[in-house]
C-alpha cells in the first residue's frame, strides 16, 4: 500500500482546478453536486418511486417519445445499454444494419457477433447518411443500429433521414444517443426511433454510473426473454410498474438525475439546451480560426469539436501541453489517430466564459493573438 | 410532469434527517460524502490509473488474498458481481452446489439455471454450515457457491468450514461478501476462497454503483471465454494491466473507494473496523433484552441483527412506526416474511450514539423504559 501522504497528494491533483472539456466525464453545475453530498437514502419505498417515476417522464418528454414507451434504468456504463438493448431486441432471426463510423459502431459490430445476431458492417466516412437510401446495402434488414454522435470522431448522423430509412423498410431503428441528448435535437417521434440508449456522464452531466434505455411501443412489443438475469428488460418492467427497480439502483445518481431534469426544465427546457450547446460549440469554432487547426468532419455535433493540426504537430503533443501548462483538459484519440485528432466536449455546465479559458490557452500556446 | 415545488418537496422528504439503519444504502461517513460533491474527473491517465491501483492493492490487503489475485472493478450492482462471476467461472462441465438459505440464496439458483449450469438447491436454515462436511450431498461438485451473509435474514455461514470442505474435494469456493465485507472477518488465504463478490453500497458504506470481484490465481486460470461483452473479466484483466477498465468507470465511487480505504487503514485497519462494528452490533442487541423482540437466528453476523416480534406485532408495522413516529428508517423484509420479520443494519458509519437513537426509538414504542 502507497503512503498515505501520497495518495492523498493523489486525489489532490485528480481535484485540482483543471478547466474540463473532456466529453465525458463533463463539467457538472454546483447544484447537482451538492447531491452527491448527501446521505444516499433507503429507495425501497413510494418517496424513492416517485422520483423514478418522474425521472421517466421528465426523460419521455425530452425526447418526445411516442405514448406507452418506457425507460429501463440500469446501474452499469453506457456499453451495457448498447448491449442489453442488442441482447432484448434482438435475435438469429434480426438482420441488423450496424452503420460503423469509428470505434463506438465497431463496439456495437462486436456486441452483434457476440451474441450471433446477423448484422452487416456498414462502413461509412465523409457522410451524415442523409443519402443513406442510395447508401445502404440492397439486403433486407430488420433493424438499422446507429450511434448518433460517433464519439470517437465527432460525427453527428442525419436521424430524420434514417428514421424515413428505416420507416420505409419496417426496420427497428436502435440510436445510441449516448453523446448527443441534451447537446443536440433527439425526436424519437420525428424520427421513427424505437431506442434511444443515453448516460449519465454526457450531455446530462452527471457522474458515470447511469445509463438508460428508451422503449417505444414496438420497441416494447419485440422485446423477448433471455439468458441475463442483469440484463432482462422484462423483469426491469415489471419493478418499473412501481417505481422501482430489480436490483439496487445507482440512487444517488437517480436523484441527481431527477434534480438535472428539473434544472433543464428551469432553464428553459431542452430546446434552451440544444441552443445553448450550440451558442457555445459555434462561438468555440469561430474563435480559432486563426490557429493551425482545422474540423475534421463537416458534421459536427454541438456536444463536440474535433480537430486536426494542420502544421504538422502531434495532436497528443497539443493534449499535453494543454494540461500540464495551461491545467485544461481536452481528449486525446488513442491508437492510430492518437497524433492525428484531439476533441473538445461542449457537454455539461458550459459557457462561453468557461470556453475562452480554452481559447485563451490555444492563442497562447501558438503564440497567435487572439483576435478581438 | 410534476410540478417542481412537488418535486423539491420529494427531494427534500428524502433527503430529511433520517437515522439510516437499512442494509445498503448506509450510513456515510462525511468525508467520502465531501467526495461526492467534487467534479468528476477525466480518468483515461495515470492519475486516475494510480487510484484504480491503491484500490485495488486495498482491497486484496483487505481479504488477504494469495499472491496474484485480481480486482475486477464493474460499474454495476452487486447482482451483476454475481452473475458475471458465474458466467466467466462455470460452464456445462461444472456443477455447483448453491447454498440456499434465502432470497440471496435464490438468486445464484436463478443465475445458473439462465446459463444452463449445471447446479443442486442446497436448501438450509438454522445452520451455519459449520457441518456442512455431513450435510452437503454426497455428489461429486466443481464448485460451492455461497452468499456468506444470507441477508435476506441476517444469516451468516462458517466460510472457514465451508473452505475446508471445498478444498478437501477441489471445488472452487465462490463467495458473495456483498454484505459482511468490513464488519464481519473474511480471509481468502484462511478460507480457501477463490472468488469474492463485493459492492460499494453495504461495508464499504459508499453510494451504490460500483461492484468488485476478486480472483485469486486459481480463479484466474479457469477464466473462460464468454458470451458477453460488458462482462467480458479477460477484457477487464488486460485492461487493468495499466489501471484501467474498458468502459466508463463509476469513477466519483472509485474516488470514494480509494478514499475509504485510506480511512480505514487510518481508524486502525480492518480489525479494527470490524471490532467496531461487533461491539455496535452487540450493544445494539443486549439493549433492547426487554422488548418483546427475538433474534430470528443464532447465526448473526456484525452486520446486521435481525429481529422477530413475539407479542404478536406485525413486522412491517414496527417498520412504519419507526420511520413515521421517530424518523428512524430500519428494513422490513418482503413476501411471506412481511410481518415475521425486520432488519437492522450495522453497516456504515455506526457508533453507539448514534444507535442509541433506534434503540431509544423502540424503548418509547413499546412504552418500555430503557434499562439504566
Amino acid at each position: 500500500m502507497k503512503e498515505s501522504s501520497r495518495n492523498w497528494k493523489q486525489l489532490k491533483m485528480i481535484y485540482e482546478d483543471y478547466a474540463i472539456f473532456t466529453p465525458g466525464p463533463v463539467k457538472m453545475s454546483e447544484e447537482i453536486l451538492q447531491v452527491g453530498a448527501e446521505q444516499t437514502p433507503y429507495f425501497r419505498n413510494s418517496e424513492f418511486s416517485d422520483v423514478t417515476f418522474a425521472c421517466e417522464k421528465g426523460l419521455l418528454d425530452m425526447v418526445n417519445a411516442p405514448d406507452g414507451s418506457k425507460v429501463i434504468f440500469l446501474t452499469a456504463s453506457g456499453t451495457a445499454g448498447m448491449e442489453a438493448a442488442i441482447m432484448n431486441l434482438l435475435n438469429e432471426n434480426d438482420n441488423a444494419l450496424v452503420v460503423n463510423g469509428g470505434g463506438f459502431g465497431a463496439r456495437f459490430m462486436g456486441i452483434c457477433a457476440t451474441h450471433a445476431i446477423p448484422h452487416t458492417n456498414f462502413k461509412v466516412a465523409n457522410t451524415n447518411l442523409a443519402d443513406i437510401e442510395s447508401l445502404a446495402p440492397k439486403e433486407n434488414y430488420t433493424a438499422l443500429v446507429v450511434n448518433a454522435h460517433e464519439t470517437s470522431v465527432g460525427h453527428l448522423y442525419d436521424l430524420d433521414a434514417m428514421g424515413d430509412y428505416a420507416e420505409k423498410n419496417d426496420m427497428l431503428f436502435i440510436v445510441d444517443a449516448i453523446s448527443m441528448l441534451v447537446t443536440d435535437p433527439l425526436d424519437m417521434q420525428k424520427s421513427n426511433i424505437d431506442v434511444v440508449i443515453a448516460s449519465s456522464q454526457k450531455g446530462l452531466a452527471l457522474p458515470p454510473g447511469l445509463t438508460m434505455v428508451i422503449l417505444s411501443p414496438k420497441a416494447l412489443d419485440k422485446l423477448q426473454d433471455i439468458n441475463s438475469v442483469y440484463f432482462d428488460f422484462k423483469d426491469y418492467l415489471t419493478n418499473g410498474e412501481r417505481g422501482q427497480s430489480p436490483y439496487t439502483p445507482a440512487v444517488t445518481i437517480m436523484l441527481q438525475l431527477h434534480a438535472r431534469l428539473e434544472q433543464i426544465k428551469n432553464r428553459g427546457g431542452i430546446g434552451q439546451s440544444i441552443a445553448s450547446a450550440k451558442e457555445v460549440a459555434d462561438y468555440f469554432r469561430k474563435s480559432i480560426k486563426a490557429l493551425p487547426l482545422k474540423e475534421y468532419t463537416p458534421y459536427m455535433p454541438n456536444a463536440m469539436t474535433t480537430l486536426t493540426p494542420t502544421d504538422g504537430k502531434s495532436a497528443m503533443e497539443i493534449v499535453n501541453a494543454l494540461e500540464t501548462g495551461y491545467k485544461v483538459m481536452v481528449c486525446p484519440n488513442g491508437g492510430v489517430e492518437r497524433d492525428v485528432v484531439f476533441r473538445v466536449s461542449h457537454m455539461g455546465e458550459m459557457t462561453k466564459e468557461y470556453t475562452d479559458i480554452l481559447i485563451d490557452a490555444l492563442h497562447d500556446y501558438y503564440d497567435v493573438a487572439r483576435p478581438s
